[in-house]
């Protein structure tokens, strides 16, 4: 299969909500996903995050969510929020290329480190992730407020 | 004791690497720390990212640094990236004062979330967090790269 990959627009919106959806009830969250379609193209219209589309004749398969922040140890970094391939068009190597933009883009942008994270049971994504020498630490648990 | 929290200034980068070393080595990471003071001036002048210090005498005893970015999950997201009061004025409530002057900014800027991480042995600190009812979930490993 071949595929296109690219920065997302706006018209892309509709299709990252609903990967993020998919994500969610892969990672047994179904109802986690509150925000919005316009929530969605709000925020990317005022540049709190960025994101790499795949996508197939058309249709988008696949995308990786990110935005620039900063690691107080090590500076400029991108953090991978999101990063899902429709069910449909895994192991077909299309991961690999969104990925891959991914690091270009964080080097582009003179990042310092990308840090995203991943569920201690979600083996295939692991094991993708090996295979780049990623460090994985268990140790932190995540903290979360909602307003 | 009585103490002045504000929003940072540039003229406090020195003070927050200085924060952010000592915490480094209370988190057992003593070398970790390759960020330089001109880093974080640039970063914060870029807008990258922002943070709330407490003050004692016109001294910086404590400061909490963070970011605005995106949940897929929820939408817009405040990131605390590090908090840390000096070792010398901890369990004086200062660190009340930052962490709430964190949580007003939060929804000052609309986040409908916040989020941070805590190691799991830090006991004092997740004692801290759980007077303000925050989850706290072990379930991710932290992933990362570095460039």
């Amino acid at each position: 299969m071949s595929y296109q990959v690219r920065k997302a627009l706006k018209k892309d919106m509709p299709a990252l909500l609903h990967l993020v959806t998919e994500l969610a009830i892969y990672e047994k969250e179904p109802t986690a996903v509150t925000a919005t379609l316009k929530d969605y193209e709000q925020n990317f219209e005022d540049g709190i995050f960025d994101a790499i589309v795949a996508e197939q004749e058309g249709t988008v398969i696949g995308m990786a969510l990110f935005f620039m922040t900063y690691s107080t140890w090590k500076g400029r970094m991108l953090y991978l929020e999101d990063f899902v391939v429709t069910q449909s068009h895994r192991r077909t190597g299309v991961g690999k290329l969104i990925f891959e933009a991914v690091l270009e883009e964080a080097k582009k942008l003179d990042a310092k480190r990308m840090k995203w994270q991943v569920l201690d049971w979600n083996e295939p994504a692991i094991k993708f992730y090996e295979k780049y020498e990623a460090t994985m630490d268990g140790e932190w648990l995540n903290c979360d407020l909602y307003f």
